[in-house]
């Protein structure tokens, strides 16, 4: 499957990078391609050492969308709309999946309603016609994820409205042995899990926990 | 302490008074006397067949609530405000907690977000000058604690405004062995803990989960 991570030269999209290569044709987008390239190599040594197998490619995040099955974007919530812009012109059936958290930090870290009821719903309504958003990956600590941390446990809650879309991201998800998809319903429902994100910054942030992540046991 | 579990004569109060009752005062609050009354006999038929030690009681709500230290309102959303005006002439004092939960359920369970954000800040505005409310207890699976499962694990998430109430209910929460008490910021953030529940319904319901309960690892 080719899996195009926009944005994602930072640790998430090394997370999912290092993962999923052995499997899946990996396409590092950012806003420049030599961004991607750079980071590329870096996470192509990375599983090197690993001995893994596998090549990660880098390009600009249209190069990388176009063709692709899949498209994460692992974008801050305010730069989504600006590179949805940029790559529509090559949207046609990928699936588009949303870790997006719109929130801010003042003392505490804050969900922020969008207007559309979630990011992922907000997404759902900038893409053309038939295009299924498919809202999961709000609760992963980037950071275990991207270090292959052996002790790293963490339910990955699933929102989206269109089966097949929504069982593609549950099987790319099993992918990752140290992840468990869970299905939560419709896209109507993604702002509960996209404010797990603050939720879980707070408690680790007044409780002394490092880059928690969430089980349902 | 003294400790009133209005509308406590079903699981959730029940898991609560076993757990507590060694250590503290239970009182059972009911609509009718009778009812807490004949399910606090039930309740201590319990505790003797463990072993333990205490004595539960029960009383028509307003008499539970009066003098208590705490009183938790296991009450569906819907009966709150009701309860709170029959409760209004005894409260003084005592640090109200909220499980309160408003939600519905049509093919999916949804959070109903109250017109204060939460319905502990909604409680919060029902009560006299200077009374706390504390959020918490949402996610307790109460069919598994009032069992004594030994299996059983869950992650309390706790918000609340003034530090001393919090830290009262964190205590409370540690006495009971399989829960961890997380403090999760002020009320204002209530409404992400409240959103919780419908959140693991719809997740038991489209995993084939049964009776689950949140950890942050």
């Amino acid at each position: 499957m080719k899996i195009a991570v926009l944005g994602g030269t930072g640790e998430i999209g090394e997370g999912f990078a290092l993962h999923w290569a052995e499997k899946h044709q990996i396409r590092i987008g950012s806003r420049k391609s030599e961004k991607a390239e750079v980071t590329s190599e870096r996470f192509n040594e990375t599983l090197a050492n690993y001995g893994c197998k596998g090549e990660i490619k880098g390009f600009d995040n249209k190069t990388a969308a176009e063709g692709a099955d899949v498209i994460i974007l692992t974008i801050p919530y305010e730069h989504v709309s600006g590179v949805i812009d940029v790559v529509r012109p090559v949207l046609s059936d990928q699936i588009i999946v949303s870790p997006v958290v719109p929130m801010t930090r003042g003392e505490y870290f804050e969900y922020n309603t969008p207007a559309h009821g979630s990011a992922a719903q907000e997404i759902q309504a900038m893409l053309p016609e038939g295009m299924n958003v498919v809202a999961a990956f709000h609760t992963v600590a980037s950071r275990r994820l991207c270090s292959l941390d052996p002790a790293f446990q963490c339910d990955v809650m699933i929102c989206g409205d269109e089966r097949r879309s929504k069982d593609v991201i549950i099987d790319l998800t099993h992918d990752i042995e140290c992840l468990r998809p869970l299905d939560v319903g419709p896209l109507a429902l993604a702002s509960t899990i996209e404010s797990l994100t603050p939720l879980l910054l707070n408690i680790a942030m007044l409780n002394h926990l490092k880059d928690p992540s969430i089980k349902v046991l």
